[in-house]
């Protein structure tokens, strides 16, 4: 057996989200990537910071938190002061780089969204949940502001989903939990559109180093497997809870 | 009708204890007071903080933190750095010394055990529910490290659960949510071991001074409410999800 | 003899306040409670934080600090940087809290207080002398508004004084200093108006859970503890070097 | 013209590299990139941090930092403090991650490097730069142990580079100067070995998404960019200034 | 009328000395020029700091710290952090320096001192006040380590004290309080030994660049202004409260 | 041989400066006392800080900071950070103050110059040879301006340069180099104008207390050494590389 939890190379591990999951944020759900739990907020804000004030054209803005809970990890961690580590600041420039890459702001200039990613269970791909679970939480925050009439027209233009794939001797894994995310040779975080196109990829040899066909093959794997996952994305931001 | 959502002047909201509710802590539960909702988690350590190493007669440690998830709040609350708000510290501390009245730490010299109480939804009694749902985490670590031989004697003397309780235009009333502690005349937080004493009062007059009679008719209250809540922590510690 | 010092169970230990002591803080004094001293100043800033410049009604603001000198303890204590330890900022907040319960911020809707309290020399009690001079100090920053005309009418609508109660073996003890406060099994501070009435109490299990019966013998303690002190606070704010 | 300065869409800027640039480090680069410039120094000192002490089997560790002086840019730039950004974390931990994949860090036990990169003047590709210059200034100080004989083998098992390539309307663009940079679709950094191998890719989506197809142009065309850099390298680390 | 307050040009403020003015740090002072009035204490600790460790010879430390009360200066000043302001740490350093300059901790290898200057008043001159006060608590800490027979032998060489002069319009004013400070166009500190040399002088050019031939004039002037204040420090090592 | 590298005592180190170092800050010197190398850069930004914008009469701002690569030092410094060190801080405001000291900021009041001085090799002497290059950067930035229209008149009213000069068993050495500055039994750093006078004088007693005697033969000395300092500086700031 290839994996240790049975499943095939290509498989992701199940898939659950439960939208609306806290009641004060404008947009919330709780995302599973099988062990892995992420809650997800989208806040709103009017106004814009500082640097956007006087942008041409008006544009509003949108940033991303990312931290886990102390308890959230095989032994517990530390809670990040005086300053989120560098691991965080890297992971929260990624999820804020990459919901920014399906919005348009300059259609809701009057707005600040800030998503929260907490992780309450880790267990591999804490990344690339937060970043499918944050497009959901924003999708029912912008579904709000369009039906109060705060937002004339939709800024989202497409929808975006994320996941880990990796390499161990040779063979393509999709969605490494922790286990094979610490043995494995390559290990790559491949953001996705809906519309089929790549917004991010960040590909880093762990054990070995890799070659261009090797790119190639997950890219190919990431699209297969990323695929079926905006439908549920987009059945929980109606507000069905939903698992794969 | 005394109260916005229908309860009576001496009745708590719904309480709600899910134990088990991640995995990699030793102990962990999903608490909620009515919309309030904690995870705590119980992580064990195996030696104790410096100042403690030669201690006579050895002892171990037991600390707490606190904090907010930043969309838990009405209007998102920023994440707490560089350090923890004051505010934040004095309920961590709260905690911390609330559970250390019910453990015999020379009973687990080697341990030092942290309790990190996370509010994911805030709806008043954030601290209270803290407590309440530490000593249950704690207790299922507990049980974990006797049935593994790790202690050979249960380190804990008692169980321990914390309300608040109010004062309206002089009406007692138990178990404030967040619109109620608002308007409130003084807001006192009390924590009681199972044994019927008190570890903690803390009453601040918010809107009106009090008097030694109304400090005396909110212990009674505490004492009231609290008594049926210490079944429930038990059960729970077992591994029953429970509800009042 | 049941105290070290000689003192009765319900005695205070000598209380000392020099008005004026430093000269450029609108108000100042030096607070004596045996060995335990406090400088307390009361500064006076036109303008209130950017939180309350639209209040409705318009407020002004009192905020308090309070920090030990290195020197002041029995082992030199190190500076409290890059932030205050989670202790003093909890009895910053309390002296705050407490000096607010006797001040109609909507009569001084153009001024903010700060209360600084550094502990000179450290015997026990610290905070509740800290907020006894404090309220002095105070007094005296308003009498030179009242008197100078920038203020029309005294926001001040009580006094306030503070002490700390204790039980061991059952006895009530009255103004714990250092010693006994390492030996109480509970320590309970008490905040008190000079009308008779609570502000704040927090009382807290050192070494054995209270009772409700013990809650009320040392509400009664402290009050007739603190009933001469409000008579020599006043004296002092008129200008008066005082001693019990 | 494709290129504002002249540029084949293929060519990259002028390379310089001066060994030895400052005295007191182990090794020491001036590196230019264009007008991007770059001082690297790696540091030896004796010992492994603490994690690494036990280690089985025992391992030396390199770590990197990167920083840009403050009038190194277009407007002057304030020093990061109290850390460094997460744009500079990010870039450090590139860096660092990029040159561990070339160094065996069984076969210097007793060693830490420490690599500086320094951005005296700033156009672009500061990241590739400190990554090209990083490695030739780690070589010279490898060179210096192992002829001192302080190190019995090289631990050294490739060289490593570094450029961006970006596409802008669907052309490929290799090693993107800052005007290039801000107006680009997508920026992508590949870190390679000499033995033809990549180490890292990072490509960001700027103002379109991409597609499969192009990351693979990417490639080759980072490879045949960095294929003469190499020898340069080397020669810099025996000793000569070398310009491209 | 030359000074505002009546002075002659070559007459320093009064000077007082309350030694033992706090009862825990080993040695303690208040210590008042005119209206401005400091606290030093020093404090003993048992051992060295780590860079000192393995020292040949052996060797003690002392170090200083200055902070200001906030209600001290004519608007309050705010707590300086997260860390002390480049002033205080300046003048910290410097008194440190100063007091090193007449011990010879290779006498005291087992202790470490910690001179601690809290200014309550300040009317300029504060960090010659620190150093001056500094030096009588050391004193006083020191001959009650040589009574106790923990220290065989007296290590300090000589006295120290300090006092700033100024220059206006060409006259030279010794011991310039907060008001001929902001007027003068050279101020210079200058830290003497009762053996009549000088450890520091520091002058700064504030509206005026200045000559060697007014340095001379000022180190004259220094030189006289200073020459009773060592009797008085003695005097009150001995315990005798002294005025000038 | 009085000196280990072959100068006489009065004998300055080779004085090189290259204008123009880097091309993004308005003013740029890279400048060497011997093996001591500095980047002084100078930054120009319109407006002022807060505190001066309603100043009488109205006036522009300067600042500078220091600070040293890792690199830079026989063994690698730390970053300074979450602050710059005390040293650094009395550095930066050393350079600060000297360069204030020659300029009319009445005559450029719509802005701010920042003075960076960052040493790239350390061989003692730093803080001097950052304000004799500071200020050729500044001259060039002026000139800029002034030649731009955007200053009318020139702000500069006397050129200003620096040197440390030590006694070692009475000589006089000046322009110390570390070796010697860390054998030296005072060291003196000296800012002294091109019109003759004196900025700012720092003596300190390193291993003995010294005489005014001393002092005046140091004034001296430096007044030699500076004089011909001068030229170059203004012939570096009018583009051409300067060696002496």
């Amino acid at each position: 057996m290839l994996r240790h939890d049975g499943r095939s190379s290509d498989q992701m591990r199940p898939l659950r989200i439960v939208p609306n999951y806290t009641k004060h944020a404008a947009g919330s759900v709780l995302l599973e990537f099988g062990e892995t739990k992420v809650i997800c907020t989208a806040s709103v804000d009017e106004g814009v910071p500082s640097f956007l004030r006087n942008a041409t054209p008006a544009q509003g803005w949108l940033t991303a938190e990312y931290s886990m809970l102390p308890g959230s990890t095989q032994t517990r961690s530390r809670r990040e002061r005086p300053s989120p580590s560098g691991r965080s600041q890297e992971i929260q420039r990624l999820i804020g780089r990459s919901i920014r890459g399906i919005i348009d702001l300059t259609k809701c200039p009057d707005f600040t969204f800030t998503l929260d990613c907490d992780v309450i269970q880790a267990d591999g791909g804490t990344r690339t949940a937060s970043i499918t679970g944050a497009y959901v939480a924003l999708k029912i925050a912008v579904d709000k502001l369009l039906r109060s009439g705060k937002l004339n027209q939709n800024p989202l233009t497409d929808a975006v989903a994320a996941v880990s794939v990796g390499l161990r001797d040779s063979a393509v894994l999709v969605d490494l939990d922790y286990q094979e995310d610490s043995t494995a040779d390559l290990d790559m975080n491949v953001v996705m559109t809906q519309s089929g196109k790549f917004l991010e990829i960040q590909g880093t040899a762990e054990r070995a180093a890799f070659s261009k066909e090797q790119v190639l093959e997950i890219m190919n794997a990431a699209e297969a497997a990323l695929n079926p996952v905006f439908d549920l994305q987009h059945e929980a931001a109606d507000g069905r809870e939903v698992e794969s």
